[in-house]
């Protein structure tokens, strides 16, 4: 048996999120049906981190087992001939089996794109978070640093998250504006069910005035998922994959990285 | 009658192009029978440039006349909400009855983004041109000089092209590497029916060293739409709006123009 680790890249907006359903209209769904049809048997895959419906992915990283000998860009072109116009295979690479993907992850790095603009989205629709006041962001950054380093995040923890502890250690969130879109970085260890989403809606009514930079503070503190803003939209959600020991040798990123404003 | 100017964002990717049809697919006919939701009377709009189906709209501008005396703003946020999501107005405004969305531009901006990469496009799939290849600067630079300036482009001239004229003022057009990305900008004072994407297709040949940079300047000369390479894929290209003299003094650019690499 060999084990493979792909990179794939795919714009959410059509897809019921990351996890294999009955629907078949996922993206390990499609991405299993493809890699059924190129190796003729079928490859159970695991990821490096489950994705919402409609949230993006920069570099998904799965692996999987398999007795068949290929060429990694073999895995790539055969894998991608296919795959929806959407999704496709960006590297692949045999890894010894002590890998796994989601258990060998580091950490992971999420991004989030928002449009500023009294106007709402439109070339960008499903690509970008909207807001039409405009955003402060030395406020925000300064409500953001509340959050920076080791802390319960329940406050952020969707009711349905499976997390066993929802103690996790987020690095500093960096909040950039470039032109008309701001750019929000995040990585933690691990994060919760719609912690991102969670964030991102604080951080947002932070941004537009409607609470003081401190008040993130008070609702980290809380602990209780009812101190928090309503969960914002997947649209503008970017995972930019996982972080693994360099002695793995994979990949970092891919050409979509620089897609993003 | 009061004549209004509106500029608009889109992705081209789901309709006939920019041009009413009987099929009602096109930008044009969601953009009037939004505008009939809003105003309750039919409003015929001119444009500044016609797009192809699958080409995207940074700012494309029409004008039309009406009776309705409504704030500019009112126009903007009126039509959005009969609007699909990949199309929106970005800005209103009363113009003289002097100007024309058509005649009254003095030049026209488009902008081509390729993906070189060995995978297609995914997360971007429909938004950018693919070169599998990766492509010669310098080498496109110097072939690309060949086109600045006014000449007969006819050999880069769809054959249902309706212009009088095959000779157009092409400024010098703009190749930059953006990481996995390429940026090209046109400007000109006005384009032949598929003329960018034919230049396209022989920058893409230059580029990947299928033929010498002075390869293009044989081309031009010829006059021949045979001597050029095929259409490139109109996925890529972005009519980035029309050139108005400054006393109109109407906007000149749309929150979308950050949104590209």
């Amino acid at each position: 048996m060999t084990r493979i680790a792909l990179g794939l890249s795919f714009a959410g907006t059509r897809y019921h999120g990351w996890q294999s359903q009955p629907s078949g209209q996922t993206v390990q769904d499609r991405l299993e049906r493809a890699l059924l049809q190129f190796a003729t048997q079928p490859l159970h895959t695991l990821c490096a981190g489950r994705t919402d419906a409609g949230v993006h992915g920069l570099m998904q990283v799965v692996h999987f087992d398999t007795t068949l000998q290929r060429e990694p860009f073999s895995w790539v072109r055969g894998t991608n001939r296919y795959l929806p116009p959407d999704i496709a295979v960006q590297w692949a690479q045999a890894v010894p089996d002590a890998f796994h993907a989601r258990a060998s992850a580091l950490a992971r790095r999420y991004t989030y794109i928002v449009l500023q603009s009294p106007v709402r989205p439109s070339l960008d629709a499903a690509r970008v978070g909207w807001s039409f006041r405009p955003l402060d962001g030395p406020a925000m950054r300064t409500a953001a640093a509340h959050l920076e380093g080791e802390h319960d995040f329940s406050s952020f923890r969707a009711s349905l998250c499976q997390a066993l502890s929802p103690v996790k250690q987020l690095a500093p969130i960096v909040i950039e504006q470039r032109g008309a879109y701001w750019r929000f970085d995040f990585e933690a260890n691990a994060f919760l069910h719609h912690m991102i989403r969670n964030i991102m809606g604080c951080l947002i009514q932070v941004g537009q005035g409607l609470h003081p930079p401190d008040w993130l503070g008070e609702v980290l503190q809380a602990r209780d998922r009812d101190a928090a803003a309503p969960t914002f939209a997947p649209d503008g959600l970017y995972f930019r994959g996982p972080v693994y020991a360099e002695h793995w040798g994979l990949p970092t990123r891919t050409a979509a990285y620089d897609w993003l404003p």
